[in-house]
């Protein structure tokens, strides 16, 4: 098994050999270019290509639809951004602040084509596999945007509602992207799914993980921290305190119109409700499941166990 | 082979057959039913169902081909009106009018991905080749749409350039939907090729037929008359017009002010410049290039071409 940056680099080259039709259809590709250039963590396909490398010893024959899911993913994030008038993405202006909505749109259309396309770069006896997986998992992901643009008209989400729909916004594409990589390298059905089980349990750890960090992570996480409490938006954290003896004061905190004094508000009340302490643990639990999903599974690869375990370790351990 | 309107019955149960999740998900699906239960022609299925049936002697196995095809139609009309902020579609309400526009984006989305599975459900032995044609055809038709918002902010298109844009927007879903077709009915390739030219050259002299009713139509063709005019729509006939000797009255009608005044100025110029039978002549052009495209197929069934003949002949002749 390589490195998470070894795979990584392999995926940042992989899209630097992406070519478009230049010319008269710069506006709807150089968005694209755009979106793709910007990084991020790569997680996705980063898994994509190590479940791949781990039943078949390398990961090569995963590259495109490593891509496929990359794609995939930059795609939401461009009608995300959109839906959420988001103005800024991983530090940078978002594809909708700097091309306009209607670019966001359509170049977020091409991109799912795109995606797709990519994924069809499987031999033909994976090919109805790998694509009813892959749009099953699109499906699912609308579906968990749908929850959580309804969740922001809620006021009585639970903490089971939030998991599950963490599960279908995030997880299960981290789920996806281990699966695909997972069959092109030749895994069981059951090694296969095993490999799902074990992404999509990280992935709500990772969620989780992120809520923390918006609340008590370093300020060079890409956002401003407390970004989450100024919207009012429903993680892990937030619905926990309003689960908690502390409900009324949460309440009452989210009323607060100085950015400042909200954020330390609900802060304190995160403190005092043992609030980040129940995060931990949740994220904790998940990740327990992640790796004991990794038990039943055959690699072909020696170190293949070991390196899933310290992805997750990672992820959960992350600062930023 | 069966009439237009039994084809178009056949596709009408068929969308009345498809379920979605309800409960908790009526925000992402409901908005899909709102859109599909509209009719419209029905253009792209038919094509597909009799394209099959010209092949194979029964439509049956090109249905969810046909559904699929106007599944992804009617996913572009739900983007596209967000792009061009349309609250009208229909004589009804927008998607983005009745549902916002976030719906409008991420239900199409979700149309897309759903336009996929259906055009899936074909032999393994179509897959590859019909999801190909699917992709290829799906990135045409945004390029189409790239090309549409460049050419408003352009006063130099060029006939030629707005046919390769129409037949990127337009045709090329009238092809794919016969090329389709053909290919699940068993065509061979040369026979589904053709097929594809036959739809493509008809989806030409369509739009064509389209922008003359703008003008010239009757009242009750679901758009107010004189729109395209109205929004300084390039169309086949205002790019005529500007390239005709009447180019600066033209100009100096589509600066009038007064809606009235300003459809009847330019309908005045394109009656001095005889634009509509411009028009009409590219229209019979393209459309005995699509007859003549014909020629050369061999049909299982012996109504076929003359039903094909018929449907070009219903769709240029049709004043609504």
């Amino acid at each position: 098994m390589q490195t998470i940056s070894a795979y990584s680099a392999i995926i940042n080259e992989a899209i630097s050999a992406l070519t478009f039709p230049a010319g008269s259809l710069e506006g709807l590709y150089s968005p694209i270019t755009y979106a793709l250039e910007c990084g991020g963590k790569r997680l996705r396909p980063v898994l994509c290509l190590m479940a791949c490398e781990a039943f078949s010893g390398s990961c090569e024959r995963a590259v495109d639809v490593a891509l496929g899911v990359e794609m995939f993913h930059n795609f939401t994030l461009l009608h995300d951004d959109v839906m959420d008038n988001s103005l800024m993405r991983r530090g940078r202006p978002s594809v909708m602040a700097e091309y306009g909505v209607n670019a966001a749109i359509l170049s977020g259309d091409t991109m799912l084509t795109l995606a797709t396309q990519l994924t069809m770069k499987v031999d033909d006896k994976h090919l109805r596999r790998v694509m009813d997986a892959f749009n099953r998992t699109a499906i699912e992901v609308y579906e968990g945007q749908q929850l959580d643009v309804d969740f922001e008209q809620r006021d009585d989400v639970t903490i089971p509602e939030y998991l599950d729909m963490i599960r279908l916004k995030t997880s299960v594409l981290l789920g996806y992207s281990a699966l695909a990589g997972a069959i092109v390298g030749g895994a069981t059905t059951a090694d296969a799914d095993a490999l799902y089980k074990f992404a999509e349990e990280l992935g709500i750890a990772f969620q989780i993980k992120d809520d923390l960090l918006d609340v008590y992570g370093s300020a060079d996480f890409g956002k401003p921290i407390g970004g989450d409490i100024l919207n009012n938006k429903k993680t892990y954290l937030l619905l926990s305190a309003l689960h908690s003896d502390f409900r009324q004061q949460t309440l009452e905190a989210l009323q607060l119109t100085e950015a400042q004094q909200k954020i330390a508000a609900v802060t304190a009340i995160y403190d005092k409700a043992g609030i980040r302490e129940t995060a931990q643990r949740a994220i904790e639990q998940h990740s327990q499941l992640a790796i004991r999903a990794l038990d039943s599974i055959s690699f072909s690869e020696p170190g293949a166990r070991q390196a899933f375990a310290d992805l997750c370790e990672n992820l959960i351990n992350r600062s930023k």
